[in-house]
């Protein structure tokens, strides 16, 4: 089961994210991204949020349309993304795309980022996804599909990724180590459709950017 | 010696920023970042990027004005900015900051925060900053001036930031552990023109987003 959650970041409405949007099983509202989905014309199965964050006439539109709320203090420890996330846990998500995740606070850009490690210590994979970019965080492998010029980035949030290995790319690495606070996994380029990333210890947070 | 070094993400010429640039003992142009110097009539001490990346106008600008120029090849190992880095710690830096690091490509924003752990690796105390706001990379003690109301975002880059102590803030941790890929310490608030930050072990993200 497909859950996409919507922060409220940027939130631009490429092809690729209309059709994810239009493909999922579970669309969540997050916060003050239920204002997105509304500009869409898209009602969530469910709302997540502060008290005083969900704009109050979105508010009483989902009070009317029956959509579940899950509202709780602004006094707490964990984001609303990050609450939402664990509903998404919880419902038997399978795979998990955040939108709306990028583009607004610094930290909180980083914190969504960051965010993919509680995924995956859930063992559902998870995708950042924005009109620019698709963000994934890897511990083993990752194939992805892209065109030829996209660019990858490889960034270890570990103090090293070791025993990388990638296919698909301009600079193909064979058994490599990168170590966090360098640059050079970035802007390698896809030579095919097709780029895996594998690796055998340590956390790679992989940036897909999309040419088209 | 201050260093700051200019990259190419946004420049907003906020005062905070003006007055650090009127004050350092060595002003880089790092690639793209020239454009924002020139803009403000500032010329650099030196220059350094890739040599398909310098606008040619502002390369040859800074030939006819004897800036030093730190050119180099495309395909390198490195960014332009790590680059620099290597070039401040050479050049007796005892104190960074860089401006134009946010607000461009995520993973090249990503890349720059990370790159505070390289300069941690050479003892440099490190601050990038922009309109909205300073980010460190603590691992021992930090204090920070500020405005009661400013946020404070604290965000773990080790599996875990141990012995968190805070003081001046709403919510102040007390030999606290903070878990990466948790949002337990996003958005606090100063109480106090100074806040501190302590810890014992791992290393932490330090946002401080300034209200004015």
């Amino acid at each position: 089961m497909h859950w996409v959650l919507l922060a409220n970041g940027h939130c631009q409405l490429a092809p690729r994210i209309q059709n994810l949007l239009s493909t999922a099983d579970r669309l969540v509202a997050v916060d003050g991204g239920g204002s997105h989905l509304l500009a869409m014309g898209l009602t969530p199965h469910l709302a997540v949020g502060d008290m005083d964050s969900i704009p109050s006439e979105l508010l009483e539109l989902y009070r009317r349309q029956g959509v579940p709320l899950h509202l709780h203090p602004p006094q707490k420890d964990a984001t609303d993304l990050e609450l939402a996330l664990h509903l998404a846990f919880a419902g038997q998500a399978t795979r998990i795309t955040l939108l709306g995740a990028t583009g607004g606070r610094l930290d909180h850009t980083l914190g969504n980022l960051f965010l993919l490690s509680l995924c995956q210590a859930h063992s559902v994979p998870t995708c950042i996804m924005d009109a620019a970019q698709s963000v994934y965080l890897a511990d083993s492998f990752l194939e992805l599909q892209g065109t030829v010029g996209d660019t990858l980035s490889l960034m270890p949030v570990t103090p090293q990724a070791a025993g990388v290995t990638l296919s698909g790319l301009e600079y193909p690495l064979q058994n490599a180590t990168l170590h966090f606070g360098t640059t050079w996994g970035m802007s390698n380029v896809f030579t095919s459709s097709t780029a895996t990333v594998r690796l055998e210890t340590g956390r790679l947070l992989v940036f897909h950017l999309h040419r088209d």
